[in-house]
């Protein structure tokens, strides 16, 4: 989310919801992180997005709907507020400075397979623009080099790049890395230089 | 669909699909209940939430489009029908009211998995609030107990909760209820109190 | 593309990315065919649209973003582009006139199966235009007979038939052509009579 949240422009409104904790304890929250809007629930899915901004502010959301479900607030309470920050509304609810909410102890990269897409590339949670320009990566027994595009390889080999949102990927030029390379989400990488 | 409709505001037309006699001799009809608009096939595709209305009224449409397919009535045919209601027009056809259309032989709730999700939840077609607060179900040999939200149980327990849309659900705390448990769409539940 | 874009209305702006050559050399181009607008990488994606119009005409673009990653001019280039053409603006860049872009080498038709849907049914790149009203196709070791629509058929059998945006597809009332036929993108058809 932080990767891809940066090419919105300031004043956009995200609704965020990934929240196995719903109804349990963790709040619910606005989080306002170098202009850009974001809704959702207290459980640090926004942490690494904080953390990246120059300037961030939080509330705690007291508001509640007159129907709300026990199991998707979503819809039910993340969806109003959200609707309500986009058409211009200031945000309301307890501003939470004490910063309670962070995770100072979680790191800033996550050297791993986070994501598979539909074409078998294999995105990992390590932005490029920390790694240097001959770092290799090694991933499930193989160490890869850095390609800027998918044409500078031969079709068939396996390289990592950075994608479209600054992270480092692992693709095959007209293949599927997931397969080549028997990737899964959670697979470590070591980076190499 | 009679689930998740009543979320709506009155005035929402839903354009409503699921249509394998496409081209046969079922009618396309316009259906109002409870002031929210459904324009789809004549094959009972709309029974439940008719059933389920406190007033309703339908209409066999008449009109043809200049350019038909002759299987995909729900963009030649349904959807321009559905556009002249969402700006408002009133609908046009012969008003069906002999109840021909109607099944009142189905059931009002379905004892069976309906839909499995992403996450391996398999939805059931039993309304929760028909059931008593105590009530166990008895699927694939086994017998869940209700719990209010998935943070309710401990992680790897199965379990069956009120959905998001009101419906009787199975769900594993951060597992895949669908593989753990062997479920399957179909597959007949039992209400136990 | 060309089956669904005669569809839209004059005026509409396609953004396309089909891209394997993103980065490399290809240019990117504007289409203009019978009205529509066409936004995408010069590869011979636009070919059989720009083929089928009665009047076309192409540009190269030149203008270039502040910021544009090295894998996804979707975003970074079309889609600007895209966005400056459907709020009326006129299309920039180098007219395209001397045909360099186009493969008259192409097939107007493609005989093989290139897409399967969510239902197992299976597209072919024929127009059924272009089919007699008896044609029948061979596929996979059978021979399959033209139905208007799926309703035609008895539950259980293959059949061909006109799809919705006018290819020939295969399909089994009620059940899916690509299990029981044994079908994958890719395999070859022939045309009998």
């Amino acid at each position: 989310m932080a990767a891809y949240a940066v090419w919105f422009p300031a004043g956009t409104v995200f609704l965020c919801d990934v929240d196995p904790g719903v109804g349990s304890e963790r709040p619910a929250i606005i989080v306002e992180a170098d202009g850009r809007w974001y809704v959702g629930p207290g459980n640090s899915l926004l942490e690494i997005l904080q953390r990246r901004a120059e300037r961030t502010r939080c509330w705690e959301i007291d508001w509640k709907p007159e129907r709300i479900s026990a199991s998707f607030h979503g819809r039910d309470l993340f969806a109003p507020v959200a609707g309500r920050l986009a058409r211009g509304e200031p945000p309301s609810g307890r501003p939470l400075e004490d910063g309670s909410d962070r995770r100072p102890d979680w790191p800033d990269d996550l050297s791993e397979i986070v994501y598979i897409d539909h074409y078998g590339n294999a995105m990992t949670g390590l932005r490029a623009a920390m790694l240097s320009a001959d770092a290799r990566l090694a991933v499930a027994g193989r160490v890869l080099e850095r390609a800027t595009m998918f044409s500078d390889r031969p079709r068939g080999i396996a390289f990592w790049y950075e994608n479209s949102n600054g992270l480092a990927e692992i693709a095959v030029n007209q293949g599927r890395a997931d397969r080549e390379l028997d990737l899964t989400i959670g697979i470590q990488l070591e980076i190499m230089s």
